[in-house]
C-alpha cells in the first residue's frame, strides 16, 4: 500500500498554501504553548467528526454548526480550558473567540473552526485568549516549526507530539497531506476520539472530504481506546485548500480517491497508534486483533470490552500473561459467543485453544510482554468478520496523571 | 425498617442447624484459608443467582444445573483456582468434588453446591481439594468462629471479611439471616457479582426464597460496581433449612414475606458496601445516587456510566472536585439526557447547577471529599425514576494488586 505515497519530515504546514503558528497566552497554568492558529492562503473546503457525547463543549458545538455548510480559512484551538458547561457565557466565549480571529484574518467568522480542550466549567479568560490569537495571528508562518509548535499548543497531559506528514502524486501534481493530534486520556472508540487537525493541498469536493474522513476515522481514531472514556470536546476537523492545482477528486470511484483516502487512512493510523501509545501513564501499546466471528457488531464488541477491561490493562503493565482476564472480558461484552470455539494467542504464544488452557513457557510469555508494543490475537472460529483495536497497559502512572488534574 | 429486626454478633452458623469449616489445603500459595464447608443438619430449601458472562467457570455452571430443582445438604466452595477455562477436566473436577463431599455427608451429589474462585484456566489439584474438604468435614460445627472461617477461606484479594447477621420474628418464632461475601476486583453490577452466601433457619418455600433472593441482589450486589469488570465464576447462593420451625412463609403477599425480604435486603445492602468499600486498591466508598430521571433503564445506565468511569475514580481518589468527569461520564451513556437540567452534588455541595458550573469553596469540597464514603447527587431534574449504586476510587494500589495476580 505504502508504495503510492511516501513520509516526508515536515508538519502541518507542509502541504501548499497553509500557515501555522503555536503560542503560550497563560490559559495552562505552566506557561507552555496553549493556542494553535493554522490558516489557510485560500478558502478550504472543510469537514470534521465530532464527539458523540450528549455533553459536547461550546466551542465544539459552534463548530459543528458553522462547519457543515462554510467553507474554512483557519482554525483556531485552545488548550488549558474545555469552554464546557459553563452556560450560555460559553456560548458567546466562543462566537467571541471565532469573531476576534475572523476580524484579523479578514474572514467571516462561519469560517473559523473553534476548538478547546482541557478542564470543563471554568469560564475562558478572554482577555487572555485574544491576546494569544493576536500574537499567533502575527506569528503565522509556513515554516514546520511552526506546525509543531501549533500541534505543541493543544496538547494537554501528552508526552510526545503526534504527527505526520506524507505525499503522493495526482497525474503530475505533488499532493501533500498533514495531521496533527493531541488526547491522551480520556479516549473511546465511536467518537471522534480527540483533537486532530489535517491539512491537506489536494483539491477535493467537501462531500468526498466528509466521505474520506468519516471513513478514514472509523478505521483508526474510532479504533483506539485508552480507558474508555470520552471527552465533551473530541474532534477531528481536515481542510483541503486544493493548492495542489490537482484535478478536483469529484467521483467516488476513482483511482485518485482511493489513493486519497488509502493515504490518509495511512496517516491517520500512526497518530492512532501514537495516541494509544501516549495513552495517560501507558508503558505499552497493544494492538487486539479479533478474527471469525459471526458479526462486524460482535467483533467491534468484544474488542470494546477486552480494551476498556482494568484487570486486562494492568496485567499487561504487570507483563503477567494472564489471559483468563483476556476471555472474562469478552465474556461480559453482551455478545453471544461460544467459548468453547475461542483461541487466544499472546504474540506468537498460544496460551488458550478452545476456550482450554494450554500449558506454555512463562518465560516466553514474559519477553514477549516486556516489549514496548504487544499483539493479542482472538479466533472465534465461528464466523467470517475481523477487527482490530489499539489500546494500551493501565499504570500507577495514569491513577497518578488523572487524580488531581485540575490541580 | 431497622424496627422489625436487629443485627446481631454471628456468622453463618448462627441460623438453627448450621455447620462450617474454614480449612487451608494448600490451593492458595500463601498457605491461608482456601476452603469452606457449610453444611445443614436438614435439607434446605435453596435458591441462586448466577453471573450473567458468556464464560463461566465449571464448578458455578454444575450448581446452576442442579439447584434448580433440589435441595440442598451442603456448600463446597475454594478459593485459590478458579476452575475456569480448562476443558472437560474442569467439569469432572467440579462433579468429583460434589461427589468427594456428598459422601462425607451422605446425600446425594445433587444437593451439593459447588464454587470455585481464583486463577483461571488453571486445572484444580484434587488431591488437596480432597484433603481439605475431609478436614473440612472433620471440623464442621455450629460454632461463630468456623462461620468466620468458612468466610475468610472463601476471600481472595479482599482485606476484610463480610458477614452480618440478623435475628427478627413471626409469630413467636425467632428467625436468623447471616450472609458471608467475598470479592473485591471483578465486581459489575447486573451479573450476581461476587460469592456470597445466605444462610437461615427461616421456613420458606423454594420458589419465594428465589423470589426474594432475586428482588435483594438487584437493588443491593447488582448495584455495586469496582472496576467493572465481572467473573466468571460468581454467585449468590441461599439455603432456608426451615430449623427456627415458623410456619412456612408461602405466599408472596403476606407481611412475614415482607418482611422477610425486607430483612434479606437490609444485611444484603451491608455486603454490598463493603464488597464496594473493600475494592481492589479502594481507599473510598462512593454512593452514587440519580433522581428524576426518564425511565429505569437510563438512571441505571448513567450511573453505570460513572462508576465505570477511572477518570471520576482517578479523581475521587486524589479527592479533586472534578465534577466534569462526572457530567462526562454520564454524557457517554448512550442515554440521551438534556445536561442543561442537570444538576450534581458532592455531599452537600453543589457543584453544577443546569449543567452550568457553580462557583464553591474548594476548601470545603477537598473536606468533603477527604472522608471515607462520600455521596454524590444527580438530579436530572426531567422524570420521576431514581437509583443508586456503590462504587470505589481508583488507586496506585489497583494497579498493583492486579498488575501480578497470578503471581
Amino acid at each position: 500500500m505504502n508504495e503510492n505515497f511516501t513520509f516526508i519530515d515536515g508538519s502541518i504546514t507542509s502541504p501548499k498554501g497553509f500557515y501555522a503558528a503555536g503560542v503560550a497566552c497563560g490559559l495552562k497554568k505552566n506557561g507552555k504553548l496553549d493556542l494553535a492558529l493554522i490558516s489557510s492562503k485560500t478558502l478550504a473546503n472543510s469537514c470534521g467528526v465530532f464527539t458523540k457525547n450528549v455533553v459536547k463543549g461550546h466551542s465544539l458545538q459552534r463548530t459543528m454548526k458553522t462547519i457543515k455548510n462554510n467553507n474554512t480559512k483557519a482554525v483556531v484551538i485552545n488548550s488549558g480550558n474545555a469552554n464546557a458547561c459553563v452556560g450560555e457565557q460559553g456560548v458567546t466565549d466562543a462566537d467571541d473567540m471565532a469573531n476576534f480571529a475572523a476580524n484579523l484574518l479578514e474572514c467571516n467568522p462561519d469560517e473559523i473552526v473553534t476548538g478547546s480542550t482541557g478542564v470543563i466549567g471554568q469560564l475562558l479568560n478572554m482577555d487572555k485568549l485574544k491576546s494569544g490569537i493576536s500574537n499567533a495571528f502575527n506569528q503565522l508562518d509556513s515554516s514546520i516549526e511552526s506546525g509543531h509548535n501549533a500541534e505543541y499548543a493543544i496538547m494537554t497531559t501528552d508526552l510526545v507530539p503526534k504527527e505526520f506528514t506524507l505525499q503522493f502524486n495526482i497525474k503530475d501534481k505533488l499532493v501533500t497531506i498533514s495531521g496533527m493530534a493531541k488526547g491522551s486520556g480520556m479516549i473511546h472508540p465511536n467518537m471522534a476520539t480527540m483533537i486532530a487537525v489535517i491539512t491537506t493541498d489536494c483539491s477535493i469536493s467537501k462531500s468526498l472530504l466528509q466521505q474520506a474522513l468519516s471513513f478514514v476515522t472509523n478505521k483508526t481514531f474510532n479504533r483506539v481506546s485508552v480507558d474508555g472514556d470520552t471527552s465533551v470536546c473530541d474532534m477531528v476537523v481536515m481542510l483541503a485548500n486544493g493548492n495542489s492545482e490537482n484535478d478536483t477528486i469529484i467521483s467516488p470511484d476513482s483511482d485518485e480517491f482511493e489513493l486519497f483516502t488509502k493515504a490518509l487512512e495511512a496517516g491517520c493510523i500512526i497518530l492512532s497508534k501514537e495516541i494509544a501509545k501516549d495513552g495517560e501513564g501507558a508503558t505499552k501499546l497493544i494492538e487486539l486483533r479479533i478474527n471469525n466471528v459471526r458479526s462486524a457488531k460482535d467483533a467491534h464488541d468484544i474488542l470494546n470490552s477486552v480494551a476498556r477491561s482494568p484487570l486486562f490493562k494492568t496485567a499487561m503493565f504487570g507483563e503477567d500473561a494472564n489471559w483468563g482476564r483476556i476471555l472474562t472480558a469478552m465474556g461480559y461484552s453482551n455478545v453471544d459467543f461460544d467459548p468453547n470455539k475461542c483461541s487466544i494467542k499472546i504474540g506468537d504464544l498460544l496460551v488458550c485453544e478452545k476456550g482450554t488452557a494450554i500449558q506454555f513457557d512463562e518465560t516466553i510469555a514474559k519477553s514477549i510482554l516486556s516489549e514496548k508494543e504487544i499483539i493479542i490475537f482472538i479466533d472465534l472460529n465461528d464466523g467470517s468478520y475481523n477487527d482490530h483495536m489499539w489500546t494500551c497497559d493501565f499504570s500507577y502512572d495514569y491513577v497518578k496523571i488523572n487524580g488531581s488534574y485540575r490541580s
